[in-house]
C-alpha cells in the first residue's frame, strides 16, 4: 500500500516535481500530515496550513511554487478533484475481508460461484443464486433465491438481495443496504377514500373504513452494470415487471425505490431521497439529499433537483429544480425572497388603504 | 404454479370468456407478454400494446371486446385493481425459503415453537420466544427473549425483534424491519433549552450547556393481527407502556415509529414516514411519502396527508392535509397558487405606492 | 429487579412518604397500575386516573396531598423527568442477553476482548478489533478490522461497525445501526452539469453527460465516550480524515451522516435527519426529526432546529430555526401567518388598483 511520488503521478496522468522517489503511505490534510503523508493541498486556500504540518510532499493546485510552500516533492493534477478518485482509489486500505469462503458461510450446493468469489463469515447463498467472478460477498450478506450477481461485485457487511434479484457487473454494496423486498401496494375491496381524493384533489366523498388486501409483487429488480447501493437503501420489487436502475447510476445511503420504479444511466441520487411507486427517472439527474418524488411521474433526462425538494409533477428534461413543491429553482428563490417581504408589503397595503379609501370618501 | 384462465377467473370472482382450458404460467404487461401469459390490460389505453406483445389471454377492462383485441380467451373482473390482489397471490413464487429449522440457525431450547414453524439459515429465536403454527422465520432473522409471534408470521431475511414485542396473527415482516429498539428519551438534570424553547416558542432563554442522562424504555411493542413492516423501518418500544400498532394497519419502508405512538387500525403509512414519540394515530389513516408527525399531536381516522406533508397539530378526524406546515389540502393549494402571483402582486403594489403618494402629494 | 419505595427513593434522591418498605415490581400509568406497581402521576393532572387502577404506590408531584390521593406511599421527587431517568434505569429488565461468548459467535483468534466481554449467536468480530472490557456485543453483530470499541459498550442485535472505526468508552448501539460505510462522492472526468448549477444557482451550462467515478474513502469514524446511536442510522467515512461524533452525542433512528461531517458534544439529532457530507454541527444542538443540512454548512453551538427544518446556510450559534429554507422560528411563523392572509391580500390589492386606476384616470 506504499507508492513513490513518481508512481501516484503516473497513475493520475498529473506531473511530479522534486523528489519523486518520496514513498507514501497515505494521504493526510496539510496540518496533520506527517513527512511519510501526501498532504492534499488542491486549494490555494491550504497554503498556510501546510506550513502547520510535516509534509514533505503535496498534491497541490495547479501553478503552485511547489518549493516556496517548503515541500521536497509535489504533484499537480490538471482537475484536482478527479485526480482524488485515482488517488482514493490506489491508497484505500479496504476491510480486510479474507478470500476464499469463510466456514461459517452457508453456501447453499445449488449456487453457482465464479471463480475466485470469497464469502464472508455466517453469510447466506441460496439455491440457484449465480455470483460472478472475482465477487466479494461480505459478512452475514444475504443472496436469494436464483439471484444474480455480475463480475466483481463487492459487497460489505449485511447486504441482503432477494429472490430473482439480477444485478450487473462492478456492483456495489454498502452496509445493510437491502434490495428486493415486497412493494407497498394494497387495495380495498371498494374503492376507498385515497380514490376519492386523487379524483377530487381533497374530497374525501363518503368511502366506508375497509381493510386492505395485499397486491403481491411478482416481479423483481434489475440493476445494470456499475451501480453502488448506500448504507440502508431499500429498493422494491416490481408488480409485475421489474423495478430498474441503469448503468452507472449511484444510491446514497437510506434511499427508498418504490415498486416499479425505473432509473436511467448515470443518475446519484442523494441521501434520504424517496422515489414512490410507478415513477420514471432519466440518465444524469441528480437528485439531492431528502429529495421526494411522487408516484407515477417522470423526471426528464439531466434534471437537478437541490435539498428537500419534492417533485410532484413531470420535469422536463435539463430542469433545475428546488422546494416543496417543486419549482424551477431560480422561480423558487424570488419566491422564498418575496415571503420574506410579505409582512412589509402588508404594511403597505394597509396604509394604501387608509389612504385611498380616505381619499375616496373625501369626493 | 400453473393456472387454467377458468381456475384463476374463478378464484378472482370474475368472468372467463373463450378457450378457457388455457394454462397461464405467469402474469405479464400486455406488450411483452409471451404466448402462456396473462396479459394485464384492465384499462382501454393498454389495447394497443396488446398486439405488441404475443398474449392469447388477457385480463381487460370491463366492456372489451376481447375477440376483436385477437385474443382466445379473456377475463374481465368487475374491480381490476382489487381483482390484482387475488391473481398475484396465486402467482406469487415466493422467495424459496425451505421448510423446518436450518441446521445452521440457533433456536434456544427454551423457545416455543408452533407446528409447522420454519426457522431459516442463521436465524436466532432467543428464550422464551413463542412463534405460532405456521410462521416462517426468513434467513438471519433475530427474535428476542419472550418476544411473541401469532399464527402464520411470514418474516423475509434479516429481520429483527426485540425482548417482549406481542405481535398477532399473519404478521409480514420485510428485509431488515426492526421492531424494539430502546426509546429516544434524554432528559438533563436541569431544565435545558429545549424545554424553555418549546415554552416560548422560539426564546432558548439562559440554559447552561448540559450533557443528557437517558430515559429507559421499559413498555415494548404491542402489534396487532395482519400488520405488515416495510424494509428497514423502525419501531421503538414505550417508555412505561407499549408502543402499539393496531390490526391491518400496514408500514411502507424506513418508517420511524417513535417511543408511546399509538397507530390504529386498517392505516397506510408510506415510505420513509417519521411519527415522533407520543403521537396519537386513528383508525384508516393514510400518510404518503415522507410526511411527518410531531410528538404528542392526534391525528383522527380517516385523515389522509399528501406526501412530504408535515403534522404539527392536532389533525381533527377526515381531514385531508399538504404542506410544511400542514393544513388543509385545498388551503395549501390555494396558498401555493398566492405565493406564485406573489411577484406581480409586488410589483402592482409598488406602482399603487407611486401613484397613490404622487397623487396624495399632488393634492 | 425489585426494590423497596425507600429503595427507589434513595436512589433518585427524592422523597418518600408512607409505607416505605412495599415492594415494587414494575413502573406502570396510573389507569392501570396494580398494587405492586409504582404509578407514575408526576402531574396533577393524573390524579383522577389514579382511583382508576389500583395502585397503592405513586411517584406524585411537587405538592400532591398522597394521603387524600388513597395512597399508601408516595415519592415525591424534585424534577420528575429527571427522576424518571434514574426510575427507568432501576427497573429496566433489559433483552436477557447471556454472559460469555455464545459458541455460534466468530470471533476472530487476532481480535482482542477485554474482561467481561459478552458476544451474542451468530456476531462476528474481525480481526484486530478490540473491544473493552464489559461491553455487551449483541446477536448477529459485526465489528470490523481494526475497530475499536471502548468499555461498557452495550450493542443489540445486528449492529455493524466497519473497518477502523473508533468508538469510546459506554457506546450504545440499537438494532441495525450501521457505522462506516464508504463516503457518497463521485466527480467526472470534466466538470459536470452539478457543478455548473451550484455555481450559477441555477444554470446547468452545457456540460455533457457523464459517468461518476468514485472517490474513495480513506479516513473512517471516530466517535467520544456515551454516544448512543439508533436503530437503521448510518454514519459514512471520511474521505481524508475521520467523521467525527463528539461526546455525549445520542443520534435517533433513521440518521444519516454523511463523510466528513463532525458533531460536537451533548447535541441530539432526532429521527430521519440527514446531514450532508462536510457539514460541522456544534455541541448542545438540537435537530428535531426529519431536519437536513446541507453539505458544507456550519450550525452553531447551541442551535435548536423545529421537526422538518431544512438548514441551507450556516447558522449562528444560538439560534432557534425552522422551515425550508429555515428562518429564524419567530420569522418563520410571522411568514407562514402572511401566507395565509395572502388570498385576502390580493383582493384587497385588486379593489385598491380598480379604485386607484378608475379614480387616476377620472383626474
Amino acid at each position: 500500500m506504499t507508492h513513490t511520488v513518481e508512481q501516484i503521478a503516473m497513475a493520475l496522468g498529473a506531473q511530479a516535481f522534486g523528489a519523486i522517489d518520496i514513498v507514501i503511505t497515505r494521504a493526510a490534510e496539510p496540518a496533520s500530515a506527517g513527512p511519510d503523508d501526501l498532504a492534499l493541498a488542491m486549494n490555494p486556500k491550504y497554503a498556510d496550513s501546510l506550513s502547520e504540518g510535516h509534509a514533505r510532499v503535496a498534491m497541490l493546485w495547479d501553478g503552485a511554487d511547489w518549493e516556496a510552500l517548503g515541500l521536497e516533492a509535489a504533484i499537480i493534477a490538471p482537475r484536482p478533484r478527479y485526480a482524488m478518485a485515482g488517488l482514493t482509489r490506489m491508497l484505500d486500505a479496504g476491510q480486510g475481508f479474507a478470500a476464499g469462503i469463510h466456514p461459517t458461510a452457508f453456501v447453499d450446493p445449488e449456487a453457482e460461484l465464479g471463480e475466485g468469489v470469497s464469502v464472508g463469515p455466517l453469510a447466506v447463498i441460496s439455491k440457484g443464486a449465480k455470483i460472478g467472478a472475482g465477487s466479494v460477498i461480505g459478512p452475514q450478506c444475504f443472496i436469494g433465491w436464483n439471484a444474480t450477481l455480475g463480475e466483481g461485485a463487492y459487497l460489505r457487511e449485511a447486504v441482503s438481495i432477494g429472490a430473482r434479484v439480477t444485478i450487473g457487473a462492478r456492483f456495489i454494496g454498502q452496509p445493510g443496504a437491502r434490495i428486493g423486498g415486497d412493494g407497498f401496494s394494497f387495495v380495498t375491496a371498494e374503492p376507498s377514500n385515497v380514490e376519492s381524493v386523487r379524483k377530487t384533489l381533497g374530497d374525501q366523498g363518503d368511502a366506508k373504513a375497509q381493510d386492505w388486501t395485499r397486491i403481491h409483487s411478482l416481479g423483481s429488480v434489475s440493476i445494470g452494470d456499475d451501480v453502488e447501493i448506500g448504507m440502508g437503501s431499500t429498493i422494491d420489487c416490481g408488480t409485475i415487471r421489474d423495478t430498474v436502475i441503469g448503468d452507472g447510476t449511484k444510491l446514497d445511503n437510506q434511499v427508498h425505490m418504490g415498486h416499479n420504479v425505473v432509473i436511467g444511466r448515470n443518475s446519484l441520487i442523494c441521501g434520504q431521497v424517496g422515489i414512490a411507486g410507478s415513477a420514471t427517472i432519466g440518465d444524469n439527474v441528480v437528485l439531492a439529499g431528502q429529495c421526494g418524488v411522487n408516484d407515477n411521474i417522470f423526471v426528464g433526462d439531466g434534471v437537478i433537483a437541490g435539498g428537500g425538494t419534492k417533485l410532484m409533477s413531470n420535469v422536463p428534461a435539463g430542469r433545475t429544480m428546488l422546494g416543496y413543491p417543486a419549482t424551477q429553482m431560480d422561480k423558487q428563490v424570488e419566491g422564498y425572497k418575496a415571503l420574506r417581504r410579505l409582512p412589509r408589503l402588508m404594511r403597505d397595503v394597509t396604509e394604501l388603504k387608509r389612504i385611498v379609501f380616505k381619499s375616496n370618501s373625501d369626493t
